[in-house]
């Protein structure tokens, strides 16, 4: 089995069932996520051994959230249980025009506590071939950033490959550091970068021109001038008719070249939270298996894709029905 | 605040979970709903004092019913309560194909039994700006239209504004009485007329011609020559493409200038039920805004349309998300 | 009453909620089913003595199972108790690109255990206008295939019309005997065939051009060559948008002509479980009816497509809303 | 199968989940009641031929009640469709010191509106073995205490044996009959009737002294006098320590002896609705079993006790479950 | 009506469903509630006018805390929006041997970070006739404790009737003050206490001896001496035999005289939380309506034990029922 | 961590929600339970590395088990994926005097097809401290006896110390053998034995006079006769009220001694299936602790009772909280 590692906040998500907003529930669907956790999950689905960091308060909501984690096939063995509480978010899912909106709970979390040393990372990253990191760890607090650090620098010496997702959130970012000067040395360190034109215009001031091909490449090349580690970069532009209908592709450069994917009109969603975790897990998963940069670019934005058919924000289509929707499964078929 | 008055039955909603039928279900999804308290529910919602006045069993279910007013934010301190019960109707959710079907059980109600005097208009209406009726009151006995003429005699004395709903309904008007002579000395005393033209021409016999507006216009004309009071004529013509996907535009005549909006596309409709109750319902917001013509008809219809997304009668999206729709959003954002 | 009579396994069917997979839920919704039984039961539906002809265990589950077809106004009265178990099967809903996948859990069910001798076909079929059987019952065992040609001797005695639905299933089959050499005399025995090209190139290696009028005209020929007691063969083709946009139309042949019915588009499809059997239930109605062959392709495929609006494998839509549906209602109205 | 008859009204009955009062729910669980349904629901369920003679609205309300009976064994084969709707009844389940509350909301309902000639009572009881009736039928409505004096008198001409439930409803009797002219001649029919003291003081004016073996031997010695037709009055007088808290046993008077059962302390009650319904079911199961009177009153208690742990108004424990109370089962083994 | 005011957070409360595991859970059901908003939202109930003063965020949580209040009754009109986030608990329901365990998450809530100022307690306090705290304001915060101080000298200016639930709470009082310092001055504005011999020994180091009568003397008279403003003192103590069978009952001391009501046996408790506040609702309903001191005390005993048997944490019971309770209604009957 | 491992089938379990009978269910609660594993799941959730060796279907059912299993904290890594069907068992929870009733649906399971060889003993019970088995494995199929029996003699080789729990059903042992003849060589491994009288009369012939201390301790002594590597026989007997009201203590022999608990009386149980394995769990913790035996059989009685308390089969009360039950909480308090 291949060993992936992630580090991330995982939280409780809280949604009234159906369309309801918050002042019509008397209950709550739960469920339990993180950007970074998502990633891990899928791949663990797919068979490999993903091992997620993270911590948790040491009370009823933090073992809930172990045993989810473990549900869902991920190594929960480097959790450390302690601090004051889980972060939460409530989700009222959007209909029509009206869109989702999310309601953060955030802080003071378990997770936004951590500190340089409390995760033997040595020995957590030592025969793993790929870590994972998402820009919302190091926006929590200097503690998580420096946790964050600590992981890439092992990750350096030991040579793994490391994936970003920069995943800009300006609600976050509260404790004094702007995200240029925190997250520069971490993408000084990482291979693959997921990042929108808004991430790297926000943060870096690299923006680009209109033309979708060309304005992609023009900020990929920018970026990798700036951050010379880079290998990829990639993204999915998604076009919103409605808030249950969106159209969805995929985007890679590979310091070379500029792929494509073919575009997937996606009518009824059913949860599109997850779906860019999913992205990125397909295109570690394609990354490990030595495919092409089409491949890699295909797999990811086809889990992408499939991901919304599933609820939760945790990836559940296996290898075998992203391979059939990138081969163009329209999902009509019953299988029996 | 704002002040504005309503009058009319609350009825219980019962509604088989998902898409069951009646003879699937083991439990029904219950709401309190009626038309007109549903335009004030969303005045009240936007801000203004609603007050909605109407007559509850004082049993478990009128208090029931008072306490989903107060939860949406109504004021029912001039409900009164007695009478024999609660009127009901259970639906049937459409699909594809399939309509909607509704079931009334309305009789004997509470609200129906409601008679001359019952009701202290002068102090209800002291300082309202606004008062809104439909034509379901008059049709469900002699003494609701009896309270119903009170009611439009004294905001005559004081000055305000009254919109009027015709809302044919064939199976109600059982008591004796025809639609026409009931309704003329109201609509005499209303300012502000929904009417779609099955309306007009089922009581009044003004029918239109083939082409929208013109044909609108001319039913407008005839009405204004009738009933002299009327100042603004709307309607939210919709077009049906299964039971769950719609069209729907706004048009407005204002005895002298006809104005439509754009038309919205709406796919997979939540609840389609209280969308005519929340356009009268954001004419009336615009018009006491002190909006322009087209405007008024413009938030309106942007009100009906955000309204199919929620569950429940009652529109529950703010004024901000109404110009947001009116401005083209489409919904596709999540609102972090 | 017009009396119908129908022979097939009833297996309870256990779906989790919504779009969840088996490994989310902690509750499955259940109901009870079978191909057989869903004709049947559209038939008892719309005013017909719908007797089905089964075995069930004598335990809670077949009592469960009992109750549930009487609930939808079968007679149950020749169903014998007896045998190891339900048949079971375990349904995970497909969304967008994500197929609807169907777990089976049959073997050995108690109709899979039925003998010769079992059922008193005289008495149960005396005065019935109707036989029907579908390719699932003599897949299950060999004495099931024997029950079944007990009674299709006895319907061919008494002169009682019979339909066969192929519906071959690759799954079952395997007690030792191919389908060839077991339904060749069923068919022998039966005048309305359901059969997809698949199903009749798998089993008869009767193959069809590409033209779809002529293909099924091809095939049709050839299967009444071999089987002349065929009158009509029908089936209803159906385009995969997604899991839940279909297209659907109707195809009938009659010995001499080919029928078509108008193209359905269905979106945001309820159920498409049992869809077929209410295809060939609205054959057996207007056949029944005495309408002509136009009028039964059109009904059947009517009564098909409104089957996808319900909640359940059992249709629940009335003639008159069939009716509606052919002459082209989008189901955008409220029937109040 | 023997063959029981029974007339009644059947309701929807609406109750909240849990504990929650009407003002806390957003959905009520359903399902259809009737007292004398009740009866033939157990006989039904026990193997015998039950056939309830009723009226419903041809509405989805009332083909729902069809559906709900038929699953629980019954004949619907002459229940009426028509009139106006279907009566409710809404439950708030007690609990500790706070009582169970039942909102009626019965009239005008389709059953009330009943007329003589309406039901072929010839046909219906040709070759039943028992009628049973209650005090609630011919207090609604005249028109129903008519049919239900036609049923008597076709029992009285073929033989039929014929319990009464007295069953004194203070809210209802409101067309301006008294119960004692009504019923005096109904009860003239009745062999077994049902009776509590406070039935016969506030109808007949029959009361009783306190000793408890007495006092009833004195109320039914007076109950005979006056209707001579009385072969059996049985009872089940119940200790209430809290709303799920009860004790029960069970008297009968058999002309000469009186006979009582032992004391059956009841903690956690699922359910006390139907019970003394299925205490009378009890009592004809054992009389057409041919038992003795002590078995008579043993069998009727012992269902009335067991009764009380289901779910529902209608008894789903079989006779050999009751057999098992009345022989002391306290319920403590699983069975497997 | 009779104007009552109180001052405190409210939270959202989250709970499994039945006796589920935080960690078993799916969906959590919620409601809002809080110990001070629980006593105004039971004489809200019982025809009061309850203002409940409280700061919620301006989030969709916050607005269905509102709604919440509203619906039962509560005048919302002065709790200010702003701050960070709504505090929340999680309740897992205990049962027979296993306790019901809270887990709070309550800081940095809005209410927390309310400050000296920002309500008009003129205003608020202008023609009220009690106001109601609890000792868990002044933990939460310097500035939560100087409102209260603001609202007590208000209402010592105004003569209005003060009562404090002194409710001690370990796991609050973080933030550098000690309850002694903090909650002495307040305890001298007020006349009416209640308090548990834990609360008094805990904070003023004031405790009794053995003997129930004459301990609770003792620290009554100790109490009245250090805050000579007490006028009542009352407490209901509790006797535990299972997580869901209690017994109850209530003790007052006037100054002079102690009084006790009967013990209550609570079998099958439906919901404890919420309980006390009944306690000290029903002692303020009692005092406003003049009764005397045993009625004070055992219609506080009764409301409590009454609220035991409903769901959520706010009385749902009416002045009626409480009265039965009190007159030794056991709740055996059903109200029809 | 000490690791413990235990070796048997699981099955999905099937019940209708609260107290309804399959008939009355439109869904059924499922989780996934086997005698064996909810050992170890207690054990895991105690801190112990408990794995469960087993085999499952490779389908989503298989899945889905394989998840729940990993949820409640257990090592999965040496089930095996295959095989027809994962077992089910349907439960209709018991109320009052009706008994809980179990139907079993579980042959030809995955788990009874296992065979010889299957399973590396060598690899999976290195490091092991104690092995667990039940009477149900042999029960099943002569290769899941087979699978059993090797992994006792690794057992025996490597020193572990093994339990069994004869567990005698009589609806299984159908593949031709005696559970006598099997099972003798297992418990001549075995060196802790849970066995009811009614196990070992009906296996063994072993039965004991009435008094409970002295024919508990005849059995023991003649099981230890026959079987001498037995060093500890226990048993909780059990007294059975109601349904959900028992009374439950424990007994345990040591070859020396006989030592009891005290009785626990058990009103309002939640759960009752896998207290009995709970029982076991308590022991084998203790054992692994160095406790001394009367801690033992209090523990693992303690154990037993608190299981009681929670939904599911598999214990979710931690060591504290075991020990303090243990220490006589009543659970009366609210755990802040």
């Amino acid at each position: 089995m291949q060993k992936i590692v992630s580090l991330g906040e995982v939280m409780m998500r809280l949604t009234p069932p159906g369309k309801q907003k918050l002042r019509q529930a008397i209950s709550l669907d739960i469920l339990y996520s993180g950007s970074e956790a998502n990633v891990t999950g899928a791949l663990s689905l797919w068979g490999m051994q993903g091992i997620h960091v993270s911590r948790f308060p040491d009370n009823e909501l933090g073992h809930a959230a172990i045993g989810w984690l473990r549900q869902r096939r991920m190594d929960t063995s480097y959790i450390q249980m302690g601090g004051e509480r889980l972060g939460l978010y409530f989700v009222e899912q959007g209909a029509m025009s009206r869109p989702t909106i999310i309601t953060y709970d955030r802080l003071p979390s378990a997770f936004s506590s951590v500190n340089k040393g409390m995760f033997k990372w040595d020995e957590i990253l030592e025969g793993a071939e790929w870590f994972h990191w998402s820009g919302i760890t190091p926006a929590l607090s200097a503690g998580a950033a420096d946790v964050l650090m600590e992981a890439l620098t092992v990750c350096a010496a030991k040579g793994i490959t490391v994936s970003g997702d920069i995943n800009f959130r300006s609600g976050l970012w509260r404790y004094g550091k702007t995200p240029v000067e925190i997250m520069s040395p971490m993408l000084a360190l990482t291979q693959v970068v997921v990042a929108s034109e808004n991430d790297t215009r926000t943060i870096f001031g690299i923006a680009a021109g209109k033309d979708k091909g060309n304005g992609f490449i023009s900020i990929c090349s920018q970026m990798q001038s700036r951050f010379p580690a880079i290998r990829y970069m990639i993204t999915s532009p998604r076009e919103q008719i409605s808030a249950t209908h969106n159209r969805l592709s995929g985007w890679l450069w590979n310091g070379t070249d500029f792929m494509e994917t073919r575009n997937y009109n996606m009518e009824q969603i059913v949860e599109r939270i997850g779906s860019g975790d999913t992205f990125m897990a397909g295109f570690i998963y394609a990354a490990l298996q030595g495919w092409n940069d089409q491949q890699k670019i295909d797999f990811a934005t086809a889990s992408a894709v499939l991901k919304h058919s599933f609820e939760g924000d945790i990836m559940l289509g296996s290898v075998e029905q992203v391979l059939q929707v990138m081969e163009g499964d329209t999902g009509g078929r019953i299988v029996r």
